[in-house]
């Protein structure tokens, strides 16, 4: 079920998954007059501090989700993760969006590539592992060196292992866990970029600048821009991610990695919500990516992606957090935490936007 | 008593008051990773909707007031007519930003215009008012036209009544119901402008581009940045509203508003909190007067005040925001919405600020 006309202010979101995504989500609603429900398993989440309501809950708790559809006057999802049968369930209860077939292709990274190989857009060479042997035959058949992965629940680096000349198949079926993988050939890359598009009820599509991403430990460290790439590439980059988020028949913001390089573009990934990589959104653009999404799932006219400055996004992990101080002194840093109680080592904690006058 | 040193992201700001100000003071004090708990009489506070805690209870109520001020570590207020008596309970208790002081001499017209003149900055020429025949003198001294107003708890044009060539002292009396006033005589202006300071713990001091401000029915209905006046005018603005805020000790941002004309400036009225005209300063500048606030009650540095973009503030009364699907569907217009149910006429609902490429 969709809903049949746009909501209006005072309306309730429900927002599965109270992190740092969910809190900034909640934010912008109230910037709209919306309310927002927060539904999340951990007792603390970071959204709860922000939103109308919120309700402790697993996902798989059926008797919880029923109450909050119910509470709820449309549902959307802070992350991938969500169980596919947890979004399925409001089917027929409460609108969601972004809809369930999106969630389930991004969940799944052999069916994400598949989906995307099958637009005709370039990816990584791949392969399907489902035991060591599958795993030999895949690295006979993609090379050395090739990067496996766990075909659901990775992030930031997590469940992925490279396949080195002298890696054998056992050592790194074992190192995932035994998981059902995907053996990933390499990509030579100049650039890691990524496109924020957005889609909305009636169809239209917005996509803002495209960020140039920087990694360190596979964790997101750094998005500038705009990104050091010709403007034909940004171009192309924003053409594929409007035949991706279309072909989803998707509603809400979208993020896409992709690689550029010699050999033009290659997607790497989707994320079926808001991205850390669209956070410089904020404070550059006239509707952050976080308004956009809600605008989207709300039914209303997509925002304007107009962005008034250049602008660098430094991501603050554990213990960056606590240089606080430091960067309260910073006249050009635009600070933005995210109220989590412990620094883990590698935690997102916050962000930073530095801008600068817009030069082209 | 002072904050001793900063308060660190996850500390809890008290704000008295629960309207679109507090509203936004605690979405700005959110971004910076901080919780807020909300005191305030309504039962329908917009501001409850975004913050961890909060608490109805009258102003009066000194047992909940002890409560609130045990579970905060800072306090503010969101509006110059809290009780002083409130603020003062506080003395002792816990930190209460901006001070005592300030607020008691922006509460009420005579002392505040009082205490600007005796700075040496010009005001409209004043009198005191406690009967009809104090009014006559008045009347006799200052001249028609005029303007009478209560002392105490105006705002929006509200407690106040000109005195044309034909109004009776006895009918302009009555009209504002007797109660302790003030006369003012009238300022020829050209231009209505206001400084928004802030001053922060470390007596620093950070002034806003100064706003032109457009007024019907008393209510402010745009302020538009840059203002259409001579850059020395602005200059000597900034500088009459640094000597205010210096002068009352004061921490935090402060509303001032002035009268430009052919004789120069003439300041108006204070108001000790975040003000309406400065909301333009949420989408074009780094740092907006509701952070700025922040960061001056919990004793951060001041953030810059750098202006990105031109920009007109345009403020939502009453039905205005009923207008919300044509707001959307606006492409340049960022919509800020308070969460209010009822639109009755003339109350603040919401505000749009309207971007365009800064020129100079």
């Amino acid at each position: 079920m969709q809903l049949a006309k746009p909501l209006a202010p005072g309306a309730m979101i429900g927002i599965l998954g109270g992190g740092q995504l969910g809190r900034m989500l909640a934010l912008a609603a109230a910037q709209l007059g919306f309310k927002c429900h927060i539904y999340a398993p951990e007792t603390a989440s970071p959204a709860f501090q922000v939103s109308a309501a919120h309700t402790i809950g697993a996902y798989t708790d059926f008797a919880a989700l029923g109450r909050f559809a119910k509470a709820v006057d449309v549902v959307t999802y802070e992350f991938e993760n969500v169980p596919a049968e947890t979004a399925a369930f409001f089917e027929g209860r409460v609108p969601l969006n972004p809809n369930v077939a999106a969630l389930r292709t991004a969940q799944d990274r052999f069916d994400e590539k598949t989906f995307i190989a099958g637009l005709g857009i370039p990816v990584a060479p791949f392969a399907a592992v489902a035991g060591e042997a599958s795993l030999e035959a895949a690295i006979e058949r993609i090379g050395r060196p090739a990067i496996l992965k766990t075909r659901r629940f990775g992030y930031d680096g997590k469940g992925q292992t490279k396949i080195a000349a002298d890696t054998s198949a056992a050592a790194a079926w074992a190192e995932i866990g035994k998981a059902p993988a995907i053996l990933e050939g390499y990509v030579n890359f100049d650039t890691e970029i990524s496109v924020i598009a957005a889609r909305g009820l009636d169809g239209a599509i917005a996509i803002y600048d495209v960020p140039e991403n920087r990694h360190q430990n596979h964790i997101l460290h750094t998005s500038t821009v705009p990104a050091a790439i010709a403007s034909g590439i940004a171009e192309e980059a924003r053409a594929i991610g409007s035949r991706i988020i279309a072909a989803l028949d998707y509603v809400g913001v979208m993020g896409i990695e992709m690689f550029a390089g010699a050999n033009g573009l290659v997607v790497n990934e989707i994320a079926p919500r808001v991205h850390n990589s669209g956070h410089w959104t904020m404070d550059a653009c006239q509707v952050s990516q976080f308004e956009q999404h809600i605008r989207a799932i709300c039914g209303w006219p997509l925002g304007g992606t107009y962005r008034h400055s250049d602008v660098v996004m430094i991501n603050l992990l554990g213990g960056d957090a606590e240089t606080w101080k430091d960067l309260a002194a910073d006249p050009a840093a635009i600070i933005h935490l995210y109220g989590k109680l412990e620094a883990r080592r590698g935690r997102k904690m916050g962000h930073v936007n530095r801008l600068t006058p817009r030069q082209s």
